[in-house]
């Protein structure tokens, strides 16, 4: 196997993070976006969106998106569960893991690439859609902390993907200037809990 | 068990596909949006985020999110499979159906809700917005009709998800004027394909 990975990328954050957590050594490429390699037709084989993380098999066979790739490594090596130990739990983390990509991380990357001057050449920035994006962030963060009370973690009783998710999705609010406000203690507590795992800085 | 469904919704209308693939009779409350029962402290504390569809177990757990109550079907009703049958084919089945749903149904239900009188009142609409989501969407139609070549189904050999996510995506684009240009072929052997089988107007 091998790990086509991108350092700054909170999605291939994600994958590290869970890699980390599997104890799994796995062989990564880090690919320099000024090279252009994820553009070349060598790379769009692998992945027709030319993006990365992306995990190839020795087979060649290639899996993108960040949830496909913990998904497959997951049912290859199962232990630590980080999805789930019955159908019940598998299903409210896959339920909080999309609440947090979709509700939490995707606003926040939309906020970087709608306000954030490295984007202006290569994408059409909407000031606008990144203060709605922001609100809706701010929203998440809301009624996560309610969700939270009385939690060690997200989904489960376990740490598991859905916190991986949560967690960078923090993380990438801090670089955009969304922090969690003082008043969600849940978070807080959350946040040290996860923060303090040995993976956190994978 | 017991589904909670919105019937002009395109994420209720892909569990309704799946349900119907499996061929598992479960009753359905059809929310009546205009009652406000999705925003009452009952409906709250089933889903948090107010939203259809919701399938409410008889222990009365509740799972939400389209994909989640998908995969907690998978499990318990194993036949026939609709997320792959390996883990390979599983791991791709989940990296397709996020493609078409973050890649092609997003941007159209965005083009949606930023475009059309019906959500004035009650969102901030940002057309410039709308207009970039109409052109990943048709960028995705482009490349998904390259990737169907020589392809029966969108993730695997068989019938699965990703098809689901795909159609209800389809038919979204039919309802904002994004309509798949003739000369993909590719997709229109496929549209004539998946919507034929007898479980489509599901």
């Amino acid at each position: 196997m091998k790990l086509y990975d991108l350092n700054a990328s909170p999605n291939a954050r994600r994958v590290r993070i869970f890699i980390a957590e599997k104890a799994i050594d796995i062989p990564v490429q880090d690919v320099d976006l000024a090279t252009g390699y994820n553009k070349t037709e060598d790379y769009l084989t692998k992945n027709i969106l030319g993006r990365m993380p992306l995990l190839e098999l020795d087979d060649g066979t290639c899996i993108s998106e960040s949830h496909a790739i913990c998904r497959y490594l997951e049912e290859t090596y199962p232990n630590p569960p980080l999805m789930g130990r019955t159908p019940v739990e598998r299903a409210h983390v896959e339920m909080w893991n999309r609440r947090m990509e979709l509700e939490l991380l995707h606003p926040l990357i939309n906020m970087f690439i709608h306000s954030h001057p490295m984007w202006k050449d290569t994408r059409t920035q909407i000031p606008d859609w990144a203060d709605v994006c922001q609100r809706h962030a701010i929203e998440t963060l809301g009624w996560l902390d309610r969700s939270l009370e009385g939690r060690e973690f997200i989904a489960t009783d376990d740490y598991t993907v859905a916190d991986i998710t949560a967690q960078c999705s923090i993380l990438m609010g801090k670089a955009v200037g969304v922090r969690v406000p003082e008043t969600h203690s849940n978070i807080a507590e959350w946040w040290g809990r996860v923060t303090s795992r040995p993976t956190a800085r994978a």
